[in-house]
C-alpha cells in the first residue's frame, strides 16, 4: 500500500509538471510561415504542425531529429472470451518477429531511420529475447469479463514503466516519440476503456479488430457491454478504468505519452489502441493533449470517433488497421517535413518573390534578382 | 498543318501502346500480402498500392528507386481578368526560387531524395536560368475569356514536350515520377478544363486558388462560365478543351502522364492542377488511369470532386493547396513504404507466427522458433 502511494505521488509529480505550449515560440513560427515563398497558409495543416512543434520545443523544431517508436507488448485475459481472430500466442510470436526485424514496424522503421524499441510489459509467454526490454508486470491481464484486468497498483506500475521509457528516450537524445503496441485482444480492452472514459455506446466503439465476422463482432460487443455493466468503471477515474478493463500496454503507452509531455517531446499517436492510451493520458493530465501529434485514420471502427473526441485530425488515410506503430512511423515523415519547411524554405525577401498583388516588382527589379 | 498531323500521329502512337496492368504480377503481389506477418488486409490501401505497383512494374516494385518530380511552369493570359491574388510575374520569380533551392518543393525533394526537374513550357518572362529545362512553346497562354488559350498545334507541342520529359526520365533510370506545376492563374484554367471535360457546374469546380475573397471568387466563377459559354468546348475532344481553356503546363503534365504510362512508370498526381492534367490524360487514353497514384487531398474546392471522378482516393489530408508537386513528393514516401513492405516483411512461415486461430502452435513448437 505504501508502494502504491509512492507510485501515485510519482505519477502526480509528472502530471503537475506538464505545461501548455510555448506561445512565443508558436507566434514566431507562425510569423515565419507567413513570410515563406508560398501563398499564406497554403501548406494547411503542415503549417499548424510546424507551429505546434515549435510550441513544444520552445523554438523552431530541429531537422533530422532522432526518432523512436516504442512498441509496448502485452497479453489479455479477455481472449478467453473468444473475441479475437488470432490466438494469444501470437503476441509472443510477434515479439520474436520484431526482434528478427521481419514485422511491418521493422520495415517502416528502417525506411524512416526510426529506432524500434520493443517492451514486454506483460506478454503471457516470457520470450526473454535479446533486444526486448522486459518490464513484465504480470503475464497478461486477467479476463475482465469475470474480474478486474489488473489491480490499481499494477496499472500504476505499467504507467510508470511507460514514463521511464520516455525518460530513457530523452536521455538517449530522442526528439520524437511514437506509440506502438502488440497484444492479441487489445482492441477489446481499448473499446472498453474508450466506452468507459467517453460514455459512448458499446456499438460505436467496438470494431472487427484483426478481422471478426458479424457474429463474432456481436459477441465482442456483448463481452464489452457485460464487462462495463459488471465493473461500472468511473469515467472520472482513468486509473480505475485502466485497471478494471484496460491493458498493460495501454497503461504503459499512457505513461509514455505523459513522460513525453513532461520532457516536451512530441509524441505521434498511431491507431485505435494508441489513441485509447492517448485518451487515458489526457484524462489523467489535460495538458498532455498539446504534445499529441495524430498520424493516420485507422479502419478500426471506433477510431474516427475517438480522434474527433480528442480533436485530432489524422494526416494519413490508407485504411490501415495493423497497429505496432505503423501509421505513427509513416507520419514521422510528415513531422520531419514540417520541421524542414520551417527551417529551409526561402522567404519572399530572400528569394525576391512578390508576396502580394500590391508589391508586384518591376522587370528592372527582376533583373536584380541574384 | 503537316507538322500538326505529325504530332497527332506521335501522340496517337503513345496512346496506342499504353496497356492495362500485368494481372499475373498483381496476383503474385496479392498472394504475398496474404502470407506476410500481419492480419489479412490490415495494411489497407497500402496493400492495394503495392499490388498496383507490381502490376505496373510486371514484378514486385523495387525499393530505393530513383524518383523525380517534374515541375512544369507556364503563365496564363487569363490573369488579365483579375482572377488571382498574385501577379503573373510570380511565376518567373518562383522558377528562379526553384533553381535557388528555396521553394517548398526543393525542401521536400531534398528530404525524400527526389530530383526536382523544372521545365519552362511557357513562362511570360524568359528567365533563361541554369537548371531550368526550356521548352518554351509560347510566352504564356492567351486570355481565354477573349480567345482560345492556344492553338491545337501548341497544345500538341506541350503534350509532346511532356511525353519527352517522361522518356528522358526513363532513360535516366527514374522509376517513379510525380507531377508538379507553377503558373499564376492555373487554378482558373484547371477549373475550366475540369468543367469542360466532366460537365460539372462552374460553381463546383472553381475555388479560391492562392486565396481569393468571396467577391473575387464570384468573379472567377463568372470568368470561367463566360469562357465556357463562348468557346463551347467539346467534352469528347480533350485536345480541343486544352487548347481553348487549358494551360501549357497542364497539357505538358498530361503528356508526362501519358509518357509515364507508356514506359510503365507509376506517376504520382499532386493537387488540383495536376489532377486536371490527369483527367485530360485519361480522357485521351483511358488505360493511363492504371498508372496514376493519388497523393493528397487539396484544399482547393474542386479537388475532392475530381478525385472521385477519377476514382482516386488520396492518401494524405493536410489541407495543403500549394501545388509545385509538394503533396506528390510527400506521397512518394508512402509508395516507397508499400514497395518495402512487399519485399522486406517476413512471412508467417519464415517467422513461425500462427496465421489463424486453427493452427495455433504449441509451446513445444514455440521453442523451435529461431
Amino acid at each position: 500500500m505504501t508502494e502504491e502511494r509512492k507510485m501515485e505521488e510519482q505519477l502526480q509529480a509528472v502530471i503537475d509538471v506538464v505545461k501548455p505550449l510555448d506561445e512565443a515560440a508558436m507566434s514566431k513560427a507562425r510569423e515565419r510561415m507567413d513570410i515563406l515563398t508560398k501563398p499564406q497558409e497554403s501548406l494547411g495543416r503542415m503549417e499548424d504542425l510546424a507551429v505546434q512543434l515549435s510550441g513544444i520545443n520552445g523554438d523552431f523544431f530541429p531537422c533530422n531529429s532522432k526518432k523512436r517508436v516504442v512498441v509496448m507488448a502485452a497479453d489479455h485475459g479477455i481472449t478467453e472470451e473468444g473475441i479475437s481472430a488470432y490466438p494469444s500466442e501470437v503476441t509472443a510470436q510477434m515479439v520474436a518477429n520484431f526482434t528478427g526485424g521481419g514485422a511491418a514496424i521493422n520495415v517502416l522503421g528502417r525506411q524512416g531511420d526510426v529506432e524500434v524499441e520493443v517492451v514486454d510489459v506483460g506478454v503471457k509467454i516470457d520470450t526473454n529475447l535479446p533486444g526486448v526490454r522486459r518490464v513484465r508486470i504480470k503475464a497478461g491481464t486477467e479476463n475482465f469479463r469475470r474480474r478486474p484486468a489488473m489491480s490499481r497498483s499494477e496499472a500504476l506500475q505499467a504507467i510508470i514503466a511507460g514514463i521511464e521509457c520516455a525518460e530513457q528516450a530523452g536521455e538517449a537524445g530522442i526528439k520524437v516519440l511514437a506509440t506502438g503496441e502488440m497484444g492479441i485482444g487489445n482492441t477489446t480492452a481499448s473499446s472498453a476503456v474508450m466506452a468507459a472514459l467517453t460514455g459512448y455506446e458499446t456499438s460505436l466503439v467496438v470494431g472487427r479488430g484483426t478481422g471478426l465476422d458479424d457474429d463474432r463482432l456481436r459477441h465482442k460487443q456483448e463481452v464489452v457491454t457485460g464487462a462495463l455493466e459488471m465493473h461500472k468503471p468511473d469515467s472520472a477515474d482513468p486509473l480505475g478504468v485502466l485497471s478494471l478493463v484496460g491493458g498493460l500496454e495501454i497503461a504503459a503507452l499512457a505513461g509514455l505519452i505523459l513522460g513525453a509531455a513532461k520532457l516536451r517531446i512530441p509524441v505521434i499517436i498511431d491507431g485505435f489502441i494508441s489513441s485509447t492510451a492517448a485518451l487515458s493520458a489526457v484524462k489523467l493530465c489535460s495538458n498532455a493533449r498539446y504534445y499529441l501529434v495524430p498520424s493516420h485514420l485507422s479502419a478500426e471502427s471506433g477510431h474516427a470517433l475517438l480522434m474527433d473526441y480528442l480533436d485530432l485530425k489524422p494526416y494519413i488515410n490508407m485504411g490501415m488497421r495493423l497497429g505496432e506503430g505503423t501509421g505513427a512511423v509513416l507520419a514521422m515523415y510528415l513531422l520531419e517535413a514540417a520541421a524542414r519547411i520551417t527551417l529551409e524554405m526561402a522567404t519572399f525577401e530572400d528569394a525576391n518573390v512578390s508576396n502580394k498583388e500590391e508589391d508586384s516588382i518591376s522587370s528592372d527589379q527582376q533583373g536584380g534578382r541574384p
